[in-house]
């Protein structure tokens, strides 16, 4: 399936939820990624991940489509994708 | 139209975005916003969006699917929607 994911993750948590879902997902925005992944990498993802948010604060939103088709996605001013070749 | 729309903004430019961004749509995290929109309405909001954003450095993605239903969402962790009622 195909998935965005969007974080609002406390400061303290924030890198290691980064280093997480780049195992997983494309970066491509400061808190958002997307990618193609099974259904199982997904539980995966999400076991972990909440495994490092505190839930009280810490926000994950995962939209997810069976075909990447059905989505468009269009990215105006500065694409940071560049970022990730270099962290 | 159903549509996500995430952004990266400077800070002195956020307030302005956020603003814009609640008119047309729903906010559901920090820099998250969701809803059903007409092509023509969106169009508007993009053209708003450009005249806040410094396309050097702000960024903005815009995924969007002709149906909702083809979108499934979910959230981990804290719901942030109900700040909305407050701002």
């Amino acid at each position: 399936m195909y998935v965005i994911l969007v974080y609002d993750i406390g400061e303290k948590r924030v890198g290691k939820m980064l280093k997480l879902c780049r195992k997983y997902l494309n970066w491509i925005q400061n808190s958002v990624f997307e990618g193609e992944i099974t259904e199982v990498k997904l539980k995966e993802l999400e076991f972990k991940a909440r495994e490092i948010m505190d839930q009280e604060v810490d926000s994950l939103i995962i939209f997810n489509t069976r075909n990447e088709k059905w989505l468009d996605k269009r990215i105006i001013g500065k694409e940071k994708n560049e970022l990730d070749t270099f962290l």
